[in-house]
């Protein structure tokens, strides 16, 4: 699936471009030198180049302050070859990360974190939608799940992840952006294990955002439901010792009783680098016309 | 409880006053001529002037244009005499709601409608928060009813009363604006009957937001629920023949088995007026320090 949408923002870059129109840019900003931030970072720079985008990562020493930064964000805000800017969360410990997000212009926002652009999401205005709950609804949309009147389980309310999931999902059909008109339940880390369970057992479909590894097993799931696994979870391997990556769903379990079920590594992980990809290509594009 | 919290801002009007502070003061838009906008207009400045806020309502024909409008709202903004201002809702076809709501000044946005408090409201920032969910907020936590880890369904996912409903009671009640911290379900107009009932019976607190008489009946609540209904319908009498106010919620049969119940009317309407007048204080105080 992540492939399919390579191969149309290729295409739609292609005819951006052979139009006569600017190649898509990102800009990237990169404080500090966590190893994790670098590694996301070079993944999401490195598919921007297959896809055909350009980009270029700023990277600020974790001493910056966050004037500087805030300058920074301005100049490429005013940069008409910057189409999508981000900036790699998280920030050092003295920048307040929500002044930085709210800094960014909300139409160059490609990873949908301005204040603006949630209120615009909550509301079912077009607005850029943060990549990995567009990724879920890629994968909702593309797998031909239905959401209509159906009964949907978000574990975790993160801002950047569970909370818009139940946003995009619960939503009207025929706003501006449509939604998914699903009733969704939000669980989280004070949902009692019970209580989780008994609304899991009644969800036609089950996204699990939690955080929490091994969260969701087999005895919690309906026949036949839709998994989606949002967990990105390094626990160590009980042979090797080695970290190793796994989600919030048990998978081998669940797998047995899902109707659908997302893997982790390959699931939601691949297609959230594609929407973030989407995202830059459109705010391309809304550059051409505004 | 309405009472109680006219009282306090009665007191925190008072303490400003002769404090030599300027006396809270609420600036209402009034469009065209809507029976039904009339008396809530009325309502909310009678109940300022019992209170000891002033106001004044500025009244507009039908025919008003957005940009007439949007000009007014912006001198309102800029003058230090008011320190709420409310557009009364809903606008003629010809004006678009939206662009109106984020016009007003957000710090001075008594009905909690711009995009901008809609966002904090979602990541749990201090923010004006709309009346009719503070009320519900308000009625729960004076009435004690415990929400951490508690299953509450909300049926109804209207943007000014639905939805934020579900953002106060799902989110977190260590940040900034503490919210609920419960298990959250939105259900809706798509949501199946047979499906809102297995929902609604699992629940601790269930909230009729929907605007449909008679949909929560006692087989769907659980013993010693809580239940607050937010509907109001105008029903005609079936003996009488003239229309008679009514809830979500078929109060006489439920009332037997629910641990907590409001009435409608005399139930979220009389605290949700309270809350404008709390908003319009905490705007007052707001300028003085801004």
């Amino acid at each position: 699936m992540a492939r399919q949408i390579h191969r149309e923002i290729q295409r739609e870059v292609e005819e951006l471009v052979t139009g006569g129109n600017m190649r898509p840019h990102l800009g990237v900003v990169l404080v500090g030198d966590d190893p994790a931030s670098r590694t996301y970072v070079r993944n999401k720079t490195r598919a921007a180049s297959i896809l055909g985008i350009s980009s270029d990562t700023v990277v600020k020493p974790t001493s910056v302050s966050q004037d500087e930064l805030l300058e920074l964000i301005d100049k490429m805000n005013r940069d008409w070859k910057v189409s999508g800017l981000l900036v790699q969360l998280p920030l050092p410990g003295h920048i307040q990360e929500r002044a930085v997000c709210n800094a960014i212009a909300p139409e160059k926002d490609v990873d949908g974190f301005h204040i603006v652009n949630i209120g615009k999401l909550c509301l079912g205005q077009t607005s850029m939608v943060p990549a990995t709950p567009a990724a879920v609804w890629e994968i909702i949309r593309r797998a031909g799940i239905e959401t209509v009147g159906k009964n949907v389980l978000v574990a975790g309310r993160s801002k950047n992840v569970g909370l818009p999931i139940a946003m995009l999902l619960h939503t009207d059909r025929n706003h501006q952006r449509p939604g998914g008109d699903a009733t969704v339940t939000i669980a989280h880390r004070c949902t009692p294990r019970e209580q989780l369970k008994e609304l899991t057992r009644l969800a036609d479909i089950v996204i699990a955002a939690a955080g929490v590894p091994g969260l969701i097993t087999v005895d919690m799931v309906k026949e036949g439901a839709a998994v989606i696994d949002v967990g990105i979870n390094r626990v160590p391997d009980r042979t090797t010792g080695k970290l190793r990556l796994v989600g919030d769903v048990d998978f081998e379990g669940v797998k047995e009783k899902a109707g659908f079920i997302t893997p982790v590594p390959g699931g939601v992980g691949p297609m959230t680098v594609a929407m973030l990809m989407k995202n830059t290509v459109a705010a391309a594009r809304y550059a051409l016309t505004h």
